[in-house]
């Protein structure tokens, strides 16, 4: 049986509720983050949960555990649930707000699920263009609307994810950052009002392996002129974009610069799953 | 003891919860609407069950109970909470999505509260103005991230709500649509991109008695240069503002038309409480 963490209790998975008063549901104000454990370790785990107590602190939320008593919980979780491939969830919701508007004590909720790593995807996906900017990007929040509203429509494009940009510059894919490599080999991903994730803070390490990597804001002419593109997520890693709307991206498969850098990432990730 | 209604189910209302994989947590996806009952009558009820079910399809929620099903509910609920001055509220939600991101079948949640109804407020409240445009100003949606986190800043201006205004077009309230009765005694409300409250089409209606009452997008410049405004909504009905920023509105007042509206709106509301 899995179990769930609701603020100190551990729960069996498929009772962990929280009352309807909470402000997730009533408001839609929480804060979460999401890290992968690989062999039984955690992925990444503290630029997570600098990331974890960074959105909580923007969006004014109480925190009431200390990073060191959060890190037991997992620990324990783990134990617990004894899944070595897995996917773990910390959400911190607004709290039971008695006029349903102000924000009271937070409750956290620590979810754990076993995920399969999917091989590099060496087609490519395709993306689909729309005009958005996410109200808080410097949070990680629960605010997918928008994300989830669109799926009737990226189906109908025949696309995997969805890109947003606004003011002519791309920002992100709904759960993923975005790079595209220039006709001069540079590696670029757009440097303002995105979530910046934590695999696209370690792919923009991998300057110091070589590669000419950097944070610069990408027009729409940028993307429908560049060699490669690829998007970074915590569950994707690197994955080769091969068409956006009706322009192929170089040969419609992984660029040589992305599947070199996706080649470095994984050399990071096994040095980085410590505990 | 009073009940909530999580689907079919009559739940003690401290127990009423939902699983932490709905939507509603896991995203922030879910609609809802909010109606008063007075004196045991619930008020513009069919108005605010064609804006659940207009919110319910625009967002691609499926609706499990057909009008007249969800009015039995309603109904039920009413009887067993025994609360003859109340505020309900309808939710509907993304449901237990498996992979934390499609919508799945949505859970709907009837809770109801005690409310007072607060006499007119003569003094007229502080508003602050903020730059923003809600994302689907179509729906009702739970979305109401900025507000919440607007209040240290709302609290920092002394005021008692938040004006949205984008591309110099003044929008709403987080919870109240917003009115401005020009020099030339016209009454008027922004036309485009805010959420249409059931209290706003009521006023709009007063027209038929002989004010002079449209839809028209306001400036800043035109509310920094108006004789009245108020602000609308299902807990507020009227409500006169008396000062937005550091510009007192007419003589920090309820003005005359703001007045003459509030005695008209007070009758229709009288005529509408029907079951």
């Amino acid at each position: 049986m899995l179990y769930t963490v609701i603020n100190d209790q551990f729960i069996p998975a498929h009772e962990a509720q929280l009352h309807v008063s909470d402000l997730a549901i009533h408001r839609g104000y929480a804060i979460f983050d999401f890290f992968k454990t690989e062999n039984g370790k955690p992925v990444f785990i503290d630029d997570h949960l600098d990331r974890f107590y960074r959105s909580a602190r923007f969006m004014h939320l109480e925190m009431i555990h200390t990073r060191d008593e959060l890190k037991i919980l997992i620990r324990e979780l783990m134990k617990k649930n004894n899944l070595p491939n897995s996917g773990i969830r910390i959400t911190l919701t607004g709290g039971y707000a008695e006029d349903g508007y102000t924000l009271a004590k937070s409750n956290i909720i620590i979810t754990q699920q076993a995920i399969k790593v999917k091989p590099l995807n060496i087609e490519g996906i395709k993306l689909a263009t729309y005009s958005h900017q996410r109200q808080f990007s410097q949070a990680k929040t629960i605010d997918y609307q928008m994300a989830i509203w669109l799926q009737p429509y990226m189906r109908e494009q025949g696309a995997n994810d969805i890109l947003y940009h606004h003011n002519n510059i791309v920002r992100e894919c709904p759960r993923a950052n975005f790079f595209i490599v220039t006709q001069n080999n540079e590696i670029l991903t757009t440097a303002t009002d995105v979530l910046k994730g934590i695999i696209r803070k370690q792919v923009l390490s991998l300057a110091n392996t070589g590669f000419t990597i950097r944070e610069q804001d990408i027009s729409l002419d940028d993307v429908f002129n560049c060699k490669e593109a690829f998007i970074t997520s915590t569950t994707k890693n690197i994955l080769p974009v091969a068409q956006i709307n009706q322009h192929l991206i170089g040969n419609g498969k992984a660029g040589e610069i992305t599947t070199a850098l996706s080649k470095q990432l994984a050399v990071v990730i096994a040095n980085n799953a410590e505990w």
